[in-house]
């Protein structure tokens, strides 16, 4: 392909991912003022990874492909939308339309880049490399310290308690012990101060 | 210094940063409803660098020191504000705004990455190295493209003209000749719909 042509279709990659911005998800920025869209949180993980990596159980991951795929990760709910994560039913069908809007908008670019995209997303969703469970426990902390910011916005509003909070960030403790650890003792705090209820 | 002491200095930087989502920029979105913040403009400039690499002069570039750059260039804003690049005046005071602002952020890290964070914002602003240029590169041609896709919004709202536009945003050239010959595609494309004036 001449490179000409490699950098139309690039080009026509980074306009239709402008669309992230309108991608609201169902937590509220610091403040409490509005909800936060997929460009701004996946800003915000991107430089939590290089910042909190230290306290990552696998030494020397390797931090170029983990941005890689936290800024490419939410991608595609472009199409598929954002799916809340305490929703049971709409996680049942995620999979199969994330995979379309994958096909859809990694297929806007070269065909190399096209591959190597889709498998840090794939990568980064699978969550076995130490890579992918650093990001995702990124992907996780990022919403919670916003929830206790935000004095339990999200918790709150979807009558979410302690037990289910735990039990779908636990998994931070596979990317990073320390960070788990970390976490739990503001879910304590937001607990004493009426932010989450016990149970 | 104690490894929970340094998470707690971290996260207190993570949690500062999240103020940049309220950072407007004069830029609109590509659908000219609302205007950008400087996290959704950071994360899209960090996505154009490493889709876009290939263009660049200098081959090799050190990716992941860029992508740090970019991710963190903005970060001072949150205390000095957005200034806007066609206001001369602005431009005056920026650089003494700017400079306590990320004494007073990046301080508030670890004293090492305090310096790294601090060092990385400057390389980016000297725009001496060959990843600082490609950067800077990125940082102008991203606002440009949404002026094209949203028909023009900052050009017209604030009186710009296409020699203006060339002045300020022809050292995309110093980072990748072919990208400022691409953006000059669409310039030219703008002024013949009515989007940017001539002159």
């Amino acid at each position: 392909m001449e490179k000409w042509e490699r950098l139309e279709r690039q080009m026509a990659f980074i306009r239709e991912t402008d669309k992230i911005k309108n991608i609201f998800r169902q937590t509220q920025i610091s403040t409490g003022e509005r909800y936060e869209n997929d460009a701004e949180h996946s800003w915000h993980i991107a430089l939590m990874a290089f910042t909190l990596a230290e306290h990552a159980d696998v030494p020397e991951l390797d931090m170029l492909r983990m941005l890689k795929m936290l800024i490419l990760h939410d991608i595609v709910e472009i199409d598929a939308g954002d799916t809340f994560a305490y929703d049971v039913k709409g996680n049942e069908s995620k999979r199969e339309r994330e995979e379309k809007a994958a096909d859809r908008i990694f297929g806007l670019l070269p065909e190399d880049q096209a591959g190597e995209y889709r498998a840090l997303w794939e990568e980064f969703d699978a969550m076995e490399t130490p890579e992918s469970r650093f990001a995702a426990a990124m992907d996780r902390l990022q919403p919670m310290m916003l929830n206790y910011l935000n004095e339990g916005g999200t918790w709150n509003r979807h009558q979410v308690r302690l037990p289910q909070v735990i039990a779908r960030n636990r998994h931070i403790a596979d990317g990073s012990k320390a960070l788990w650890e970390y976490a739990q003792t503001f879910l304590e705090d937001a607990v004493n101060r009426g932010w989450l209820e016990k149970e």
